[in-house]
């Protein structure tokens, strides 16, 4: 038995390939639990021996267990405490239920729309992913649709608009770096409203960071980047963008909502919040 | 020729497990320029299609010509921007010239010694690595010593020490990680000294960290860790100390002094140094 469990330990392997193609991550699976195909991507899921549960779309890790506290915690609660009194809230993306876990760890919150495009992705979330558990929330209702498509619904209704979506190359990330579609986020945000968006890693693909600053800069007054460690993302340096018509993220930070905030954080802290904005010059130069 | 070119880009790859040999970095080697195994280490150089050179020890990646500056922006300025007149300093491994490079951008500096245990690794720095451009510098004194047994020679001598050594387990890099060294580094300071040292990724391998913590904070009244990303070292997220009896990195900060450098940085400037300082909360809590 032992040298069995040895042999499964040594042959399976996941590996993903950075822009590019010339270096990349390499994982050992100890177990897979899951996969499917179908019109939209494909869905991985396996154990890591460390990393714990893994989930992969299209052959890109999205979320290790052990670290997509780094991700989720920065995505979310830069702009959910850049706010001050976020009540409506709308994930578009994020189907795996991560950015809705840390939305929903903010008392004030009365309703969240996770608006996912692929439904596989939150039945797999549901059944498979530790970040799925408050996918049956009653604050939250789950919208199964294109974003781009979705957020055209709307004028003036939420607080903050959180955008986790794939990478652009992908087929559906592709539609959540447009024009139009940040100048319809703006439309749906209420007057004083924040919105946050993923923008991958600023040392392998910066061209990504710069497309998506200069797109949202023709919706936004004030859209600054932020940047936080991922652990398992390439270059483990990933960037985020801040967006909003009213709200600056450091001039109306008020630090202590953060120190007394109820909920465990792993990452996020009020001295984090602030740093995040500091940014190296090699960032600097993308956006200038 | 060209079908050839393709086969070498397809068969030839570096590969870097990480602590646990569970996950690790894969990197197309486009040409091997140099390899040597001497009775202290293996000393391997590549170019990589993206990366531009790289440089190994022991199987680790000790650099890429891509990334280098993240690490030795990060290790040397934040030291040096803390003094306020760092003339005399010691650079303890780090014989790639990396470090001491970033140290001769700074007018002050009237003399360094790079105490590097390897002889092989100077020598492969001057022919073949972009790091060692300053290896031949008047300012420099290059000694071939274990750094560990060279510091003792010392007293109230560096206005600067930083300890720019491999991991921990490696043969060479763990006496570098001892209670009695850092008190022999405290001892070969000035008074208002400072020293930083890296301590790898909090990620993967936090009870390095840890240790060096506080182990330093025996022979120094301060210490404290600070964070870079380093895109191609395990996590991409990468810890250091900083360590003085006198100066406090943040409190004794003069912005102005980097505002006025006249030499170009890549990643450091005078928002970095005090946002390097802000820790993540599984980082807080690794040295509780």
């Amino acid at each position: 038995m032992a040298d069995e469990k040895q042999k499964i330990l040594d042959h399976l392997w996941f590996r993903e390939m950075y822009t590019g193609r010339n270096v990349g991550l390499i994982m050992r699976i100890e177990r897979m639990i899951y996969s499917k195909k179908n019109d939209i991507q494909r869905i991985d899921v396996f154990d890591h021996p460390d990393l714990g549960r893994v989930f992969v779309l299209d052959g890109m890790n999205m979320l290790t267990e052990k670290d997509e506290f780094m991700y989720h915690e920065m995505l979310v609660h830069v702009p959910m405490f850049s706010h001050p009194n976020p009540k409506k809230v709308l994930v578009i993306g994020g189907g795996d239920g991560g950015s809705v876990r840390e939305v929903l760890k903010h008392d004030c919150v009365e309703n969240v729309i996770l608006c996912e495009v692929d439904k596989d992705v939150i039945e797999t979330a549901k059944k498979y992913l530790p970040t799925g558990v408050e996918l049956d929330n009653p604050k939250l209702k789950i919208v199964i649709a294109n974003g781009a498509e979705y957020v055209k619904n709307f004028e003036n209704e939420f607080d903050v608009i959180i955008i986790d979506s794939t990478d652009p190359t992908a087929g559906e990330g592709g539609h959540l770096f447009t024009e139009e579609f940040y100048a319809n986020c703006r439309k749906a945000l209420k007057k004083g409203g924040v919105l946050s968006a993923e923008t991958e890693s600023p040392f392998y693909d910066y061209p990504w960071l710069k497309m998506a600053y200069e797109r949202m800069k023709k919706s936004f007054k004030l859209v600054k980047v932020y940047m936080g460690f991922m652990a398992t993302y390439p270059s483990g340096c990933w960037s985020y963008l801040f967006a909003s018509d009213e709200i600056d993220p450091l001039r109306d930070f008020d630090p202590d909502r953060v120190k007394k905030f109820n909920r465990p954080l792993k990452y996020y802290n009020e001295e984090i919040h602030v740093a995040s904005f500091a940014l190296p010059n090699f960032v600097r130069e993308i956006i200038e």
